[in-house]
């Protein structure tokens, strides 16, 4: 069976190199077929490599092929991608992608498209990387009402914060490192300010509840704000830092949905993932708390997860997955700071009276070399606005959310 | 749709629960049908129960009633359970199991014939309870190897353990308090001698690996040989003590199961798994490590998975779903005592000299209380057969292998 991939680059590369090195058991798995990579599209020239008759520059070999069936998009970005993917899909070829900015925005459309020409849209790679999440999420644990999804979503700013708690490095210094490894990009903005795990938080919202959730209605804070004093503080109340995608059913039909650092006590399963690695707590009203950890980014662990998808369409090639992936709603996705309670972190310039005035029950934390005029504490249970409200206007230097996961 | 309940205990119980409660939901994820409990059998009374109408003593009742096309069997134990499920496969109905013992001992042949009278068998509650492990690992991860499994795959022993652990209770005492919350059984036999925990491994390694594994070739050890003094000890090296299933793929075709107790350092993701949870790591040639963790067992959690194997069988009747379960080999499954490799954990009445007179490099632990003549010491890389060599007369107390996951 001809396969296309579309982006040769760390991806991509790793899906050639995965069909290519796993070509013995593919087919006892797969009902017998083989898998070839036929095409490679790719803008770039790769002199060196050992595929050089496979490439192409030109999207419509691969279009206009008919012996492809599968096509393999790691190509990132809404465009070119999106054109491409639905040009092919309605052509009759199945699609399978590990572009989560792409599945983010146009994910309703693709998956429409997919079902309208019967073939598959499947995207397993797009979120959390090597993880299994978006099968276990609507097959296995489809006899839930989901009540809420809390992810670390994010394998550079997972790295950067656990280099601050662990070896007390600065958060320039564990981004340079960062970038040094290989982690982050020159650019880190898409990752440190939360944009990258802004785009999960829409696929897993959107596969969870059944309604599109747009990038645009996830309200995103990234890492940048974190210092090593909050670091400290927090330790010092047996928890850590981390960049989370939460993710709340609330009552009648909505949802609220969020990125931001979020304190999350020792005992949790969130608190022990490190580095680059990623995981995804998802709550179920009968299952409970199950946690799927892994790596969340890197070539062969994306790859794997790319070329199951292909495995899947290649197995069932009559056959389309549904995912229950509805239109969105204007008043769906509601404000977390006026609806979604819970404790906060915050850092002030001030005394402890001036806190034990505004709030009737704190949990005050310490850290070496605390000024005297510098407070931190951990309030009781509240909205964003009620906090606000009640900070007034004292001299707040941080406020970081505490998670219940 | 029509769907019957075979046993009606625990896990039974929370299937009709689940379903029932969920009725708003399960039409929008199956494509439109709604599930109906028609009939539960059991030899039991329930006078109490509100589906009164729906209990039946007689299997006939479910197996000639041409509208019933799913069963779930929750009765547990491999008589009368298989041959009830060998008649309704042949009668061309789709069962689920939450049966680990019966996958365990019948799998290949309940698969067998339910792929010859074109239903489906799923057991995805067989295995961890309510966390999604059948298909993440027969379909996310189906580009991989699986080099190998680490799993603690009994709820019972690890609430024990962890007692233990956190508390100082003696294994007497913890038992007493599993029994007393309704974790262990007045025999506990079951779990805390490992034949669960075995079971589950002979289902894993069945579907990783593609042959299957019978509980007679994996052999099994329990935690009743484990004492306060071990675990003190093992504290001291930063590690805990997990009952652990074992899966290791070796060269020419051919796999090491075991069930034993076994050092897990603080590092791993197996650590942080307390109580009733349950967790399994999977080692991917591709992916790396990726872990699933979750309610290991109880009413809603396992149920949960039951049911959503009915909305799977629902949603595709025409559809069979292949694992590449094929027969079991008389060579495939070693002796893991001379082919796996690893460090062990030793407890001596020795004294040091004699441990370095015949280990070449050792890690010698402590404990408070520790009596001038006992040892305990964490060995090099070598086979259980090498280590037993090596200790020759020593006066050993216990040893516990050590993982690596």
């Amino acid at each position: 069976m001809k396969v296309a991939v579309m982006g040769y680059g760390t991806v991509g590369s790793g899906v050639v190199e995965v069909i290519e090195s796993h070509s013995d058991v593919i087919p006892k798995r797969i009902g017998g077929n083989t898998l070839e990579v036929a095409r490679i599209l790719d803008l770039r020239d790769f002199p060196d490599d050992s595929h050089a008759d496979l490439f192409t520059k030109d999207f419509n070999d691969i279009l206009n092929d008919e012996e492809i069936k599968i096509v393999a998009e790691t190509m990132g970005g809404v465009n070119p991608a999106f054109d491409f993917t639905m040009k092919l899909l309605k052509a009759g070829k199945s699609v399978v992608s590990s572009n989560k900015e792409l599945v983010a925005q146009k994910g309703l459309e693709l998956l429409r498209t997919a079902e309208e020409n019967g073939v598959n849209y499947l995207f397993e790679a797009s979120v959390g990387g090597g993880i299994p999440i978006i099968r276990p999420l609507t097959q296995c644990l489809a006899a839930n009402n989901i009540e809420g999804i809390a992810g670390i979503l994010n394998g550079t700013t997972n790295f950067i914060l656990t280099m601050m708690i662990e070896k007390g490095m600065s958060f320039n210094e564990a981004l340079r490192i960062a970038q040094e490894k290989g982690y982050a990009e020159k650019d880190p903005t898409a990752d440190v300010e939360g944009h990258d795990a802004c785009r999960k938080v829409c696929i897993l919202a959107s596969l969870a509840f059944g309604k599109h959730v747009y990038p645009s209605q996830v309200e995103t804070e990234g890492i940048t704000n974190i210092t090593l004093e909050d670091v400290s503080y927090i330790a010092s109340a047996d928890g850590v830092i981390k960049l989370l995608g939460q993710i709340k059913y609330l009552s009648d039909d909505r949802i609220a949905a969020f990125v931001s650092p979020a304190v999350v006590y020792n005992g949790s399963q969130l608190a022990s993932v490190k580095d680059v690695f990623n995981a995804i707590l998802v709550r179920g009203d009968a299952v409970g708390d199950v946690c799927f950890y892994g790596p969340g980014a890197g070539k062969l662990p994306t790859a794997s997860a790319v070329v199951a998808d292909v495995m899947d369409c290649a197995k069932h090639t009559q056959r389309r997955k549904f995912f229950g992936w509805g239109a969105g709603a204007e008043d769906y996705v509601v404000d977390y700071k006026t609806n979604v309670k819970m404790p906060f972190y915050v850092r002030a310039k001030a005394d402890c009276s001036e806190v034990t005035s505004k709030f009737s029950e704190v949990k005050f934390l310490s850290r070496k070399g605390q000024p005297s005029d510098e407070v931190a504490f951990i309030t009781d249970v509240m909205t964003q606005k009620e906090l606000e409200a009640k900070l007034g206007d004292m001299n707040v230097i941080n406020t970081i959310k505490v998670t219940d996961y």
